[in-house]
């Protein structure tokens, strides 16, 4: 999927939700635990219940592989039946992945491979370039890097300025830039870090950005939209435990649905509050 | 494993070598491939072979995880395989992992889990400390995380230095100290980096490093030992496809076993340098 399709995917939708499936075997409706495979039953009924209100979804790969082969076959279930019944959708391996370049160009072949095409993967920076570039090799596909992440351990070193003043997020937003470009690359930028979208802008004005941590980190859709909005929406606003987990009885599905609506209804808001519908 | 056991271990094996099990269908003997398994066929012949001449397995989680189902299944059974037949053996999950709070629990889980209980994962410092402290939850168990790789990229942002002309991977090794102990953590310092093992030692006189890069990567041991050896040796030094891709014909388990032999002699000639022989 391109940038434009993206941005026509959000404006059909008026939504820019991706739904985080972080979907844990402990938290999930326990009517589920009898299905053979619980993790994709979840998932699928998710699935279909928010598909409507969301352009993107996220299963974060820690979930699956914490559940070994369970898991992965739940993963890759998962991922065939969204590009199988919901091919608009973009899909985000979560993954921070990164490692040495021939490395790093096998968690490629993982995701962008023949077998599961997922749309983009989510990259950790600290290897520097051909850590990255890997990924960067497949048409059509997505590196989404970290830069300024939603935890609290991201003050440790994201923020750390060099002898000229630049913070370390701000060179990795600088310097990868010469390895991508806004049609191959994402970053990562929690919306607990409220105005520093703004210095986030002022290096990529056009870039799409994934935002983890609105509904239960605390993060402000607002306060994201207010500072990180573009021409063409530049916002892939992430929510999981908030809308996955709303309700733990059978009606699990709705009230994700229910969620994924209330959130899509303040999309909409500030989609036509930035001129974008 | 505790840090003692270790020390002794590589007394006892005159050896620091870590095995890289970096296993990859299509660089593994053609004959294997009628095998049932075959990325484990060749771990267990490759373990059988070079057992006797290290101290430690790194199978590299990227090689697995590109197979999807069948990869997970072997990387399992190698696991397995090792700490059944060579308890002495320390397992690193070579994985870089990194992910807010919940999610590397998770990871921590995947890993050090009653599953697969392996002593020790590769974690990468982006995220800082809510990121890594989920895996020093787990008593007997290590993180080995990136400081300096032995990788080209390295050089992007891990020699940035601050305004005090602080590098980055000297923050990662400082601050780090906060979160664990040379009981429970190790760092990850590439052997392509040369003198500046000395300042890495400057900041952690006394913890084990995993010291990838010598082999197919061009890393000096004479130099690496010259500088990083502490006087309970504090390096595991890894060789991956110098090793196990020694030879491709039938006897390519002879051929690794007599590799890993070659870089043993040396590694016990530089105990006896360092006197701890």
């Amino acid at each position: 999927m391109n940038k434009q399709e993206l941005f026509d995917n959000i404006r059909a939708k008026q939504s820019f939700l991706c739904v985080g499936l972080d979907t844990d075997i402990k938290k999930i409706p326990e009517h589920l635990l009898a299905d053979e495979d619980p993790i994709f039953a979840f998932n699928k009924a998710i699935v279909d219940a928010t598909a409507p209100f969301c352009v993107a979804y996220k299963p974060n790969l820690a979930f699956y592989e914490s559940l070994g082969l369970k898991g992965w076959t739940a993963f890759e279930k998962t991922v065939k039946y969204i590009k199988s019944n919901y091919p608009d959708q973009f899909i985000v391996a979560d993954a921070k992945r990164g490692d040495i370049g021939n490395t790093s160009a096998m968690y490629a072949r993982s995701f962008f491979g023949e077998e599961l095409e997922i749309d983009s993967v989510t990259v950790a920076p600290y290897m520097g370039e051909d850590s990255v570039s890997p990924f960067l090799a497949y048409d059509g596909k997505w590196v989404i890097l970290l830069a300024l992440t939603s935890n609290k351990g991201s003050h440790d070193f994201q923020l750390t300025a060099d002898e000229k003043g630049e913070r370390m997020f701000e060179k990795v937003l600088r310097t990868s830039q010469q390895w991508g470009s806004d049609e191959n690359m994402m970053y990562v930028v929690g919306a607990t870090q409220g105005s520093m979208f703004a210095d986030v802008r002022a290096l990529v004005p056009d870039h799409f950005l994934l935002v983890p941590g609105i509904g239960a980190q605390g993060g402000s859709l607002a306060e994201v939209c207010k500072y990180g909005m573009n021409s063409m929406c530049g916002l892939l606003v992430n929510s999981s435990r908030a809308i996955i987990y709303a309700d733990k009885s059978e009606d699990f599905a709705a009230a994700a649905g229910s969620e994924a609506r209330k959130v899509q209804q303040q999309m909409a808001e500030e989609l036509k509050l930035h001129g974008l519908l």
